[in-house]
């Protein structure tokens, strides 16, 4: 899926007609981050680089966009150069599924002005969506302690785009897969499906809905019990269990839909049991987030797995994340880099070229983050790496099972505080002295230069 | 952009195997509604019917779809089905922009079992999205009584298809453009774009990029006044204007993005008039929503209009709608269609093909609207249009301009306290007299045959 270049907020090009006509030698440095978390979230788990990196690599207008852009009163020289335009910028990222926090850069952009101005938009929606869906999957990974939970959430999820995603975003993040088909073949995550009220319904009864699937798909059943009723759904269920196993065939699973799960599920289990079905699994859906999640854990209930949909695949809770995509660092006439910040209330950013760096305590446990100058010398992991070089690919480590265990092991190493799914709590992210003393000096520039904020009107 | 037929939850096609094998001959007809409304929300914009209806008419399966498939160990004999299949079923459906309620058919499908089964997601993933935010932004538009509202949210849609369908959904409820450039070419709605705060900064000084800008688009100078201070922002802008007017320009406008608005706004507008140029419009932006708007204009803000993104273009306080896809028919062994209905708790569906009259009282305004069997002659505006007749596409209004209207007309016509963005409240949905007795006979008939709800386990 190419994404085409006329994608993009409008003023995005206009201003770039500016800077094409007064600074076309201008080069910027901008930083995508989140600014605050949401309300609910003590970290995010950033995702969907990939798809922004290979976004800059494809960059370019086809000859029909810029014939459309004529409208628009363009100089035909603005026009021209955008018709040969190519991202040819330097692209630091974090590693797909790095969990991050609030003003730690994601990615970082050097590249001629207009080429960074330019593809601002896709880079936050891009990004913006996936981090948003793989941040709420990881809760919901956390809160079901090692079963399964897949993705459920073509129906609801916002568009055909965010539902590729999703599937994609919550596999990285820890789901075991998906029931969107497309997302299956184009992301080689598993696939799974049972089978819908409306299946059931369209039998005379039943028990010959069962029956018949049973027959086309004896290896893989997984029985919908709640149509009518749990009993009668539980009592015929246990008869295709019954029909199978002298067939020498397992039933694979039921699926409770509604109701109260944790006293359906127990109620079933024992029906599972005391019949010879112990390996039969039970499979949970129904508006299922983080939270009913562990209360059905906490109170004992033999789930075997989670069929999680809307509340994961649109992130009900934090539907989009304060991505922010500020310039940090601009060329003066020289040619040579000066740092530069917005001075705004309580939105100021932070000037210069940023890394963060990963600080663990003696027992591996992450302690801290320190947003650094890209120069510093900091012992702890550095979380941007260079991903393109003058427009080119330079890493491709994107396996997604490589970094579903990236985020598993990070989790893993996170401080139980910050894993709590109750009141979000602050992880630790300094800034180091340097970069202190360069905001100090920045903001200083800024308020002689130019500014007088916090002045009244006259 | 053609929807991959493999985008579907896979339990579709397990369902289909079953029903290709035993029950080839069956047609069904299904309900595509809203169960419940959002928490706020009293009303709701039916759109995405036009990518609804495009997506049944071209809906097969590509020849390497169908290789894809073979790794699910289908029956031979179902993928040779699933790669000749099109869709040939009839669609009823609402007009885009009808405004509906929650248990109202927002589209009837009647076709082969299978094919009718096979589209659900894809028809809820449509509907859904777009619903969601023309309903938000209706709510937004009402708020912004009569001033031009545009759709900002490229950057924060949860993901491409998002972006495009909001600014798409927006524009038919009512708002005036869209910063989306594709957007723009695709649905050829009025494209709008100013100025980041990464603009101003990328030069040495305000003054400086607010006049190259003014250099480059004279006629449509938009000028971000916060960058550094509004203070210093609107005496520049002010120097701009004197410039523009030398040269028989108008500076367009000036644009607010953060700090209080209100009191910006009146003191922004008074410097202005001040120095004569009471035609430059004030442009408010900035994590704005319905409530701040309504709030804004309440205190006299004099505000011209309002760039809305993350709020609207997510409908962050509902990021989806309660759609749902369920049965309501199916063919008997015989042939003929037989009603059904699901009974479970506090979800029961109705049963048998339906219509919806929408009532107006003596003086035009709605009054209700009922719920009828599609065959009951009801004296109301019959809402369900037949759009596709044997899979061909029978209705073809669907020019946005016109639809926009449409909703316009509707608002207008609807009572205050459905408009009112408080607390939300019922608008009166009443079932017929005899759906509300098929509703019985149905229930009766399920619970003779195979139900036994509300009783015990043994």
């Amino acid at each position: 899926m190419t994404v085409s270049a006329l994608l993009m907020d409008f003023y995005e090009l206009t201003m770039c007609a500016v800077y094409f006509a007064y600074k076309p030698q201008a080069w910027a440095t901008f930083d995508l981050f989140v600014r605050k978390l949401p309300e609910d979230r003590s970290f995010l788990v950033a995702c969907g680089i990939k798809e922004a990196l290979l976004y800059l690599k494809n960059f370019s207008f086809a000859r029909e966009d810029i014939k459309y852009l004529k409208k628009f009163n363009f100089r035909p020289a603005f026009l021209n150069y955008l018709a040969g335009l190519k991202f040819t910028g330097d692209v630091w990222a974090v590693k797909e599924g790095t969990i991050v926090f609030e003003q730690e850069p994601i990615m970082r952009i050097t590249a001629p002005l207009c080429q960074a101005q330019l593809v601002e938009s896709v880079l936050l929606n891009t990004i913006n969506l996936q981090t948003a869906i793989a941040s709420k999957a990881a809760r919901i990974i956390l809160a079901a302690e090692g079963r399964a939970v897949y993705d459920f959430s073509l129906r609801r999820a916002q568009g055909q785009d965010a539902a590729l995603k999703a599937a994609k975003a919550s596999y990285i993040a820890g789901a075991a897969g998906s029931s969107n088909v497309l997302a299956g073949k184009m992301f080689g995550i598993p696939t799974i499906g049972t089978m819908a009220h409306s299946y059931v319904m369209s039998f005379d009864t039943e028990m010959e809905s069962f029956q018949a699937y049973a027959d086309i798909f004896p290896k893989q059943s997984i029985l919908l019990l709640d149509t009518y009723s749990y009993k009668k759904g539980i009592k015929n269920a246990i008869t295709i269990a019954r029909r199978l196993k002298r067939k020498r065939f397992n039933l694979s699973g039921v699926r409770l839909d509604s109701g109260d799960l944790a006293r359906e599920s127990k109620r079933i289990r024992k029906v599972l049991d005391e019949n010879g079905f112990g390996k039969v699994k039970i499979v949970a859906s129904g508006d299922l987030d983080e939270y009913k999640i562990k209360r059905l854990i906490k109170i004992g209930a033999p789930l075997d797995s989670f069929g999680v949909g809307t509340k994961m695949g649109v992130s009900v809770d934090a539907p989009y994340c304060d991505v922010i995509y500020k310039i940090s660092e601009i060329t003066d006439k020289q040619g040579g880099f000066v740092p530069t910040m917005k001075l705004s209330q309580h939105k100021n950013t932070l000037p210069g070229r940023k890394q963060v760096f990963r600080i663990r305590d003696k027992k591996g446990t992450y302690k801290k983050d320190i947003i650094a100058l890209e120069t510093e010398k900091i012992k702890g992991i550095p979380l941007l790496l260079k991903m393109l070089d003058k427009g080119r690919l330079v890493y491709d480590d994107f396996s997604l099972k490589m970094s579903r265990k990236f985020v598993s092991r990070q989790l893993k190493s996170m401080p139980h505080r910050i894993k709590d799914l109750g009141k979000s709590v602050s992880f630790s992210v300094e800034q180091s002295v340097k970069l202190k003393s360069l905001v100090r000096k920045v903001g200083r520039g800024i308020l002689e230069l130019d500014c007088c904020a916090g002045e009244k009107y006259d």
